[in-house]
């Protein structure tokens, strides 16, 4: 059959997230038709990314290096560390807030239906580093699911055992977002978490 | 900078059409973390098709031999020659109808406000292949846009030339379409194209 790489090629797009069939066959067309030069670089880096960037070993977040490169900062303040699920929370709270201390990346969120348990999110390394006396506070910024809840929840614990400050980033209203159009959980949420002001 | 070769590979993501930088970095972080063996196939596959395909020598389409398997499937009929903007195009046709004769891929249509003129879509090859006398029917199934008419007009005339039946594919109310939000120039060809029932 003489289609066989192609379809080779179309069926392999769909390992991305969010590609179904129609769109593989748009992206294998535009590759070959319109972008050699750009195809010809995705498939290197994708090598080259498999090959090279592995977890570092103090945060767990993706890193070419043992250690990466807000770790091995020697500018970020280390004695706060701000616990996210995913490497693509880490990056948003780098964008948007002015946290400046160090992070640690949990790859994940303990849910024991799926059978992922502490060690699987890494919170045997987190353990270790609750013993380095430097860490001072401990900001929890797991998502606002069950499973983030609990996992919170469970680091909490942790921190607490090692006489560390435990704090959760505020969840209520979003900025710009109207209060007719807020669901509910959300706006109790935000009651409870009502601030003095002075 | 250590976090370089994952925006590296976020960038060069974005090659594919329809990818933005926020889909660009999930689809990153998803290869990364959830399907590294499909993403090293995604790497070889795409560099494997940029080696091995290319443009079969009768009608253009994407091919790894210089025959496509259409072009070299003797069970075809060789008597019509349906006529295609894109490979896309074509595998819809191919999927839809029960089309048996064999096709010719443009690669494009003519617009010569872009500088795209009867050589950059193949009509050199096109017209070699009306000289056959094995063809007798040539049927126009470019899409009905401006640059999509005017091509089918230009082929037209010289499938004329070399006494070739010509054919354009019907335009008309979709199926299951409903009249009241079909708008007025497909309306409007419906009539114009309207048959006589028997």
């Amino acid at each position: 059959m003489a289609a066989g790489l192609l379809e080779e090629l179309m069926d392999s797009l769909r390992c991305l997230p969010g590609v179904g069939a129609k769109s593989a066959q748009r992206m294998a067309f535009h590759l070959l038709e319109r972008d050699r030069q750009g195809a010809r670089r995705l498939s290197v880096k994708i090598a080259e990314s498999l090959d090279r960037i592995g977890h570092c070993v103090c945060c767990r977040n993706f890193s070419e290096t043992d250690k990466c490169h807000i770790c091995a900062n020697p500018q970020r303040e280390s004695h706060v560390l701000c616990i996210v699920e995913s490497p693509a929370d880490m990056l948003a709270v780098e964008k948007a807030a002015s946290y400046r201390g160090l992070y640690f990346v949990l790859m994940g969120r303990l849910s024991p239906l799926d059978g992922i348990g502490p060690a699987d999110i890494g919170l045997d390394v987190l353990e270790r580093r609750f013993c380095d006396d430097a860490i001072t506070e401990v900001i929890l910024a797991t998502n606002p699911t069950i499973e983030g809840e609990a996992t919170a929840h469970f680091i909490s614990g942790l921190a607490h055992k090692y006489q560390k400050t435990v704090t959760r980033i505020a969840h209520g209203v979003p900025m710009g977002g109207e209060l007719e159009y807020v669901d509910s959980s959300t706006l109790s949420r935000a009651f409870d978490g009502r601030l003095k002001l002075e």
